[in-house]
C-alpha cells in the first residue's frame, strides 16, 4: 500500500449520475427474474454450493487478488504455487469432489502449477495404467507424493503426434526401456507443471522394439529427486519462459540422455511389450482412449459460454455506467451524456455476444449429454462384446462415436474461437479503460487464448469435421448411412434440391434452423464433388473444409439453442419475460451469424438477397432494441461474484471509477518509485515501497 | 544467465532439414530482387541511414533486449527510462533529426517514458504557444529542462473532449487561472509520461470567465518540483497501473485542488483572455489545429503497413521452417514432413496479410502526400487571405481539408484495425509457439492495440467519414459539389445506376477499383435515403455508417495500391518478377477483401453471385499459389533487422529452435528457482539466480 491520498482527494466523488444509480435504473427496466433464470441454467443446488466454496476461498489470505496485476513472472509463480497448495489442502479438509475443486479453481481464475497434475497426469495414469501400475504410480500421485505432468508436445512437433522424436527403446538384455532425445527438436516443450514443479512425467515416446518403431506410447518417468528436487541424471528440465498469458503456470521443457526405466513404467492397459517374447502386444478397444479426448473437447465447449460471459458481463455493466456525448438528434437542452450502451453500434458489438453466451451454454450442455450417452452405450457395448454382440450393434456404437468425435471437434473449434475473439471485442467495447489490467478482461483473454490451439488446433480440427461430413454424405448417396441428424439433413437437402427451398426465416424459428442445415448440406455436397468427382487434392480443399466445418458447427449451435428453448422445463421454470427474451436471444444469435456469413446463404440458394437485406437492416436492429432493456439482468443471471471477475469496470455495484482510482493510487507499487527525469543523469531511484533493489539492477 | 547445459545437451541439433537450409531453399525459389524492391519502397538512402543508427544502438549495453521478456513492470519502467535518456543523449551527440530519432525509437520498439514529451508536449507548445510562451516553455522543454506531457483524457471522459470536467477559472483579482478538479471523474487519466516522469503538463481544461464556460483550452501547469521531483502543493499525481501492454510507459493520473497559474500559462496562439477587459478573445484559423490531428492520423496510416509487416515477416519465416504432417495425397514413401507454409489454409491466412502490408504502405505514402499538398495549399491560402482572397479560393481550401480529414479518419480506422487484427492472425498462424513471448509478436501486438482507440476510436471515426460522404452526396445531388475523387465516383454511379454495371473483375484490375467505388456510392446513397428521406435517427444508423466508412476506406486502399502500380517509377526501378508479383498482391488484397465483404457487392448489384463464387473458389486460391514461392523474399524486402524483431521464430537465418532453446534454458530467471512441490509444506524456495527475496514475499 502506498500512502493514502490527501483529504481533498479522498473527498472527491464521480460526477453524477453515479454508477450505482445507473445500474439500479438499468435493473429496474426489466422484469426478468434473475434467480429463476440462473437456477434454470445452473441448478439451484450448484449455485448454493458455489457460494459456500467462494466464502472459504475469500477467507484465505493467500488468494487475495489485489497484487496480481502488479507482479512480474518470477514473483507470480511462487505465489501461484502457494495457492495451488492451499487449494489442495482445502480439497482434503472439506472433502471436495472433483467438481467442487473445479469450481474453486474457476473462482480463483488463475492457471496453477498443479494444473496438469490434477488433470492430465492423474487421468493418464488412471485410464492407461494397469491395476499394478495404479498401485505403483496412481496412488502416490493421488496423494501428491508424486507431482506429475503429461509430456507429449515437443519443440518440433505439436499437432502431429506421430511425428514425435523422443524414443523409448526396449532393451531385452536388462528388460528396460531407454528414453532418449535424439535431437534438440525432440525436447518436450509446453509441458504444463513441468518447468519447476513436477517430479514425474508421463512421457509420450516412440516405442522401438528390435529396431522397429511402433508409434507413440506413454511411459512413466521420474524427472526430479523427491527430496532435493534436483533433476535426475540424464535429465535436462526447466521452464520454457514467459508467454502471452498463462504466466502463473510453469510450462516446461525436458530432454533425456538414455535414461533407463523398468518394464512396468510403460502404461500397459491397452498395449504393452511382452517380456518373455520381446514382442509388441496390440492395443484393445482404442476407442476408449479416443473417448478421453472427446471428453476434454466437450468440456471446452461447455466452458466457452461461461468464458465469454465474463467479458460480456464486464463490458455490459461498464457500458451502462459509462456516458459519452449527447444524442445527436436530441433537440432538448438536456446536457446529460448518453450511456454508451444506448448507442446502436455498441449494441451491435455486444448484444450478439450476449446471445452467444447462452447459445454456447445450451450447446455445451447438449454436447456433454451426448458424451454421457455415448459412454453408457460404449460400456454396454463392451459388456455385449464379451457376451458376443453382433456386428450391427458394434457398427452402431462406432457410428455414434464418429459422430461424437466430429461434433466435439467442430464445436470445440467454433466455441473457443467465438469465446476468444468475443472477449477481445468486449475489451475494446470498454474503450480506453478496456486496456487497463483493472478491466479484468485482458489477462482473462490472454490466459484463455491457448484453448484455440490445444486439444487440436482450431484450424486442424476442421479437417476432422469435413472428413466426417464427406463420409456421411457418401454413405447417404450409397443408401447405406446410419440414421442420425447429419444424414437426415443431407437426405432432406437431396430430396428438396431440385425444387429448391423457401425458408421463412423472418417469422419462423424452425426455418432458421433449416436454413443453416441447408447451407451445411450444400457445402458438403460441393466439397464432395470437388474431392470425389473433380479429384482435387486434399490440400487445395482445406479452405473449403474450414468453411464447411464452420458452417456445420454454426448449424449445431443454432439447433442446440433452438432445441433447448423447446424443452418443457423452460415453460415450467421461467417467467414469461425471460422466455420471450430467450427466444429473442436465439434469433439474434442465429440471424447475426447468418448475416455475417450471408454469401454462403445466397450461393446455396437457401435465402434470397432480399431476405438477407431485411435481416441486416431490420430484424437484427429490432432485436438489439428489444433485448437492450434486459441486458443488465441477463448478465446478472450468469452470477459471477465480483471476487471472481476482479474487475473495476464490471463491478456489480457500478462503482467503476472509485475502484479504478483506488487500485491505481493505493495498490500500485510503481507509485513508490521516485525517478530523476533528466536525460543527462542516471536513473536515480528512491523506492519507498517495494525495496526490490532496482538501482542495483541498472 | 543460468548455468550452461551439460555437454550432451549442448551437442544436440534440430532434426533435419535445418531451418537455415529451408530458408535458403525458399529464397532460391524466387527471382525477386530484394534490394531493388526495398529501395523502391523506402529509398536507398533511408535504408543506409537506418543501418547506421542500428549499429549505434546495438553498441549501447542499455538497449540489450535479452531480459525484456522476463521483467515485471516495476523492473521494466526504470530500464525503459534509462533507455529513453540514452536515446536523447545519442540524439544530441549524433545530431539526429526528428526522423532519425523516430527510426531509432522504432528499432528499439518499446514505448518509452519520454514518448509524450517528445511528441505531444513539444507539439502543443510549438503549435499553440505564442512567441513569448515559446521562450518561456518551449525552449526549456526542447532542452529537457522541463519534461512534459499532454493531459487531455479524464477518468470519465475519453472521446468527448467537450465533456471534460477539469476547470480553469479566470480570477481577475490576481490575474491567474485556477485549475481545479471538481470530481473524481475529472482526474486526468491515461496521460503518457505523467505517471512518474513529467514535471510539466499541458492540461486541457474548461475555460471559465465570469461564470461562463468557453470550452476546453490548453494550459501549461507545473506538476512536480524540478529538484526533489515531488508533487507540488494541490497536485495529486501518479501512475495508473499496469495495462495489457505499453507497460514501459508510465501513463498517469492527475488531480488539482485549486492550483493557481499565471495568465501567461494559457497557450494563447489561437485564443486567449484579455487581461484588461477580462474578455475571451476568439480563436483564429482553427483549421490549422485540425491539421495537427490529421497529421497524427496520417502517420498511423503510414505505420500500419510496417506494423503488420513485422508479424507477417515472423510468421512467414517460421511457417517455412516449421514442418508438420505429410501431404495426405502424397503416395510416395517420403516421410519428410511438409512445410506449414505449403498448406493452403495457412496461405489463406497469411498471404492476404502480406498483400495488406504493401497495400497499406502505398496508401500511407499517398495519405502523407495528400497531407503535405494540403499544408502547402493552406499556407498559400493564409497568405492569400492576407492579400484578400476571394470566397471561392477559400472554399476550395476548406473542401480539400474536409476531404483530407475524412480520408485520414477512415484510413486510420481501417489501417490500424487491419494491422492489429492481422498481427493476432500472424501469432496464431505460428501455432503453439506463437504464444511464447519469444515469438516476438505478442508484446508487439499488445503495445500496438491502443492505436485502435487513440486519436479517435476506430468506431467513432466512422461517423466522421459517413458525415462527409453524406454531405458530398447531397452536394452532388444539388449539382454544387467540388470536383474530387469522391464526388466523381458518386456522379459515375448516379449516371450508370439505371443501366447497371458490368465490372469485369476477373480480368481487369481497373474494374476491381470501379467495383469498390460502386459499392461505396451505393451504400452512401442508401444511407442518405435513410437519413434524409426516411428521417431515421442518427443513432439508429450508426451500424450503416460504420459499414459505409469501412467500404469507402477499403476502396481508398484498393485505389491507392492500384495507382501506385501505375507509376512510371515502378517499371523503371523494379525487375519484371517483382512487378508481376506486385500486381498479384494487388489482386489478392482486393479480391480477398471483396470476397469477405461479398454480400455488399451482391446487394449493390456491383457483382453477380457467380463472379463472387469464382473469386472465392478460383482466383484467390490461384493467387495464393502464384505468390507462395515469393513469400520469403517479399518479407525480406521489408528489411527488418533481427535485432528489431527480437523473435526466435522470425530469425532471418531460420535458427528458430536453437534460439527458443537458448532463451528458455539460458536467459530465463525462473530456472534459478527451486521449489518444494508438495502441498503440505510452504513454498520453500532456493533462488540461485535472481536474489530477489521471493521467500520474504510469501
Amino acid at each position: 500500500m502506498v500512502a493514502p491520498p490527501p483529504d481533498w482527494v479522498a473527498k472527491l466523488t464521480p460526477s453524477g449520475p453515479q454508477g450505482s444509480e445507473l445500474l439500479a435504473t438499468e435493473r429496474a427496466k426489466s422484469n426478468i427474474n434473475i434467480d429463476k433464470l440462473s437456477n434454470f441454467m445452473f441448478g439451484k443446488e450448484a449455485l448454493e454450493n458455489n457460494a459456500k466454496i467462494l466464502a472459504i476461498l475469500q477467507s484465505e489470505k493467500v488468494f487475495d487478488k489485489s497484487q496480481n496485476a502488479f507482479m512480474g513472472r518470477v514473483e507470480k509463480f511462487p505465489v501461484a504455487l502457494a495457492r495451488a497448495k492451499k487449494l489442495r489442502q482445502l480439497q482434503v479438509k472439506h472433502n471436495w469432489s472433483i467438481e467442487d475443486y473445479r469450481v474453486a479453481d474457476g473462482l480463483i481464475s488463475e492457471p496453477g502449477p498443479y494444473g496438469l497434475h490434477a488433470s492430465m497426469f492423474l487421468t493418464a495414469l488412471r485410464d492407461q495404467g494397469t491395476a499394478e501400475q495404479h498401485k505403483l504410480f496412481l496412488e502416490p500421485a493421488e496423494n501428491y507424493k508424486y507431482i506429475g505432468c503429461y509430456a507429449q508436445t515437443e519443440l518440433g512437433h505439436g499437432s502431429n503426434v506421430r511425428g514425435l522424436e523422443t524414443t523409448a527403446t526396449w532393451d531385452p538384455a536388462d528388460q528396460t526401456f531407454v528414453i532418449h532425445s535424439p535431437h534438440l527438436t525432440a525436447s518436450k516443450w509446453w509441458i504444463g507443471s513441468l518447468g519447476r514443479t513436477a517430479n514425474y512425467a508421463v512421457v509420450m515416446a516412440q516405442l522401438i522394439l528390435n529396431g522397429k518403431s511402433f508409434g507413440p506410447h506413454p511411459f512413466v518417468v521420474q524427472v526430479r529427486d523427491l527430496k532435493t528436487h534436483q533433476p535426475l541424471d540424464g535429465v535436462y528440465v526447466g521452464d520454457i519462459g514467459p508467454k502471452f498469458g498463462y504466466n502463473t503456470m510453469d510450462n516446461g521443457f525436458l530432454l533425456f540422455n538414455k535414461v533407463k526405466i523398468p518394464h512396468v513404467n510403460m502404461l500397459a492397459k491397452y498395449s504393452s511389450v511382452d517380456v518373455k517374447t520381446n514382442k509388441y502386444v496390440r492395443p484393445a478397444a482404442a476407442s476408449l482412449v479416443y473417448g478421453t479426448m472427446t471428453w476434454v473437447r466437450s468440456t471446452i465447449v461447455l466452458q466457452s459460454g461461461q468464458t465469454l460471459a465474463r467479458g460480456v458481463t464486464i463490458a455490459t455493466r461498464y457500458c451502462a455506467v459509462r456516458r459519452q456525448f449527447q444524442d445527436r438528434d436530441d433537440v432538448s437542452n438536456d446536457v446529460t451524456e448518453n450511456q454508451v450502451l444506448n448507442y446502436s453500434m455498441v449494441q451491435f458489438r455486444l448484444l450478439p455476444l450476449l446471445a452467444s453466451t447462452f447459445a454456447l451454454h445450451f450447446t455445451g450442455k447438449a454436447m456433454m449429454e451426448m458424451y454421457t450417452q455415448n459412454q453408457d452405450r460404449m460400456k454396454k457395448a463392451v459388456a455385449n462384446t464379451r457376451r458376443g454382440a453382433g456386428p450391427e450393434e458394434l457398427q452402431s456404437g462406432s457410428d455414434m462415436l464418429a459422430d461424437l468425435h466430429a461434433t466435439s471437434c467442430g464445436l470445440k473449434a467454433l466455441g473457443s474461437t467465438i469465446a476468444a475473439e468475443g472477449l477481445e471485442v468486449c475489451r475494446r467495447a470498454c474503450g480506453g479503460h478496456g486496456y487497463s489490467q483493472f478491466s479484468g478482461i485482458g489477462s482473462w483473454y490472454a490466459d484463455y487464448l491457448p484453448t484455440t490451439t490445444w486439444e487440436g488446433d482450431n484450424y486442424m480440427l476442421t479437417q476432422q469435421v469435413a472428413r466426417y461430413l464427406l463420409k456421411s454424405a457418401r454413405a447417404v448417396l450409397k443408401g447405406k448411412a446410419p440414421v442420425n441428424d447429419t444424414t437426415e439433413i443431407f437426405r432432406t437437402f437431396l430430396d428438396a434440391q431440385d425444387k429448391g427451398c423457401a425458408f421463412d426465416i423472418l417469422s419462423n424459428d424452425g426455418d432458421i434452423v433449416a436454413a443453416f442445415a441447408w447451407r451445411t448440406s450444400y457445402l458438403t455436397f460441393e466439397a464432395l464433388k470437388h474431392r470425389d468427382v473433380e479429384k482435387q487434392s486434399w490440400n487445395s480443399l482445406l479452405v473449403d473444409f474450414w468453411r464447411l466445418s464452420t458452417a456445420h458447427s454454426q448449424y449445431l449451435v443454432v439447433k442446440n439453442f433452438y432445441d433447448a428453448l423447446q424443452s418443457s422445463s423452460l415453460t415450467y421454470e421461467l417467467d414469461s419475460v425471460s422466455i420471450t427474451t430467450m427466444h429473442q436471444l436465439f434469433r439474434l444469435f442465429a440471424l447475426s451469424t447468418l448475416e455475417k456469413e450471408a454469401s454462403e446463404f445466397y450461393s446455396s440458394s437457401a435465402l434470397t438477397v432480399r431476405q438477407i437485406q431485411l435481416v441486416r437492416t431490420k430484424s437484427v436492429m429490432q432485436l438489439l432494441a428489444d433485448i437492450r432493456p434486459h441486458a443488465l439482468r441477463l448478465v446478472d443471471a450468469w452470477q459471477f461474484p465480483d471476487w471472481q471477475l476482479d474487475s473495476s469496470l464490471g463491478r456489480k455495484d457500478g462503482k467503476v471509477y472509485e475502484d479504478m482510482f483506488y487500485r491505481a493510487s493505493q495498490l500500485n507499487p510503481l507509485n513508490g518509485l521516485t525517478v530523476d527525469p533528466y536525460p543527462e543523469s542516471d536513473v536515480l531511484i528512491k523506492n519507498d515501497e517495494t525495496g526490490r533493489g532496482l538501482q542495483a539492477k541498472l
